[in-house]
């Protein structure tokens, strides 16, 4: 994705849908765990994952938060939007090679605060949804088409650059 | 911290008490973008930055998230938590080289369902609330005491490894 435009209030109507999709590579989740430092071995170490419930490393649930923080900030509303706050139900574990899609629906607007609510669903390549909530955000003050930087270059230990 | 041990239900009380601390870096933000995809501009582009409300670039809101989630995850109620839902409000920006402490309370129990609450709060050095909101979780079934992988080693272009 090169290019991003925006959605202002005024563009914004209930039912309004985007999507956004991302394929979770373990490298996601390695990246992941170097932002936030959460290094919990469910996610990193699949010796230790074999022993727990899942069988074998999952993606941290706010990975996917952060991927519908991504279609909200890219898609739906777009650049510009403030985010105000979410809420994120984690209904299914998401495995290294899972395709999630984020699809948003506007839900409702505020005009005089000019706040836009969105049902957010991130759903798996079988359909199935593994995380479900609500985001509110303000709605960006002017259009934007914006040029968007490249996704940082990054090298993990043993990869060759 | 290359050791965790985690709580589980019957250790855990309410208003029991735990905290994690992160100085957010420009790579931080960086590496979350990579993770997640999320390359808007007022994250990652300065000059753009500088046209906005925000004046430089900001850390993604979900990479306070993501602080939130490695304290459940880290030390309370540590691993094997088991992440049922998350709420955030976000309350204010966190600027490059903001150190963000994330502080947890147990705010209720479900002995039934083994459910625990907390409340979450992120507050950056000085003493401001950036982030807000409650995790609802299923408290480690066993006692662990786990060595962590250390955090992955990453190289950002430009950097030498």
């Amino acid at each position: 994705m090169a290019e991003a435009c925006n959605f202002v209030f005024d563009e914004l109507e209930p039912g309004q849908r985007a999507s956004y999709t991302r394929t979770i590579d373990f490298r996601h989740i390695q990246l992941f765990a170097a932002a936030t430092g959460d290094v919990n071995p469910v996610h990193l170490d699949a010796a230790y994952a074999a022993t727990t419930a899942f069988g074998e490393p999952i993606a941290h649930g706010m990975l996917t938060g952060g991927l519908v923080s991504a279609a909200l900030a890219l898609v739906l509303p777009g650049p510009g939007t403030v985010y105000l706050s979410q809420s994120l139900r984690f209904r299914a574990p998401v495995h290294v090679g899972d395709r999630i899609t984020v699809e948003l629906t506007v839900t409702d607007k505020n005009p005089r605060r000019q706040w836009v609510t969105l049902d957010c669903r991130a759903v798996n390549q079988h359909g199935k949804v593994v995380t479900q909530g609500s985001a509110e955000v303000i709605a960006p003050a002017r259009k934007l088409s914006l040029e968007l930087p490249p996704e940082p270059a990054v090298t993990l230990a043993g990869e060759t650059p």
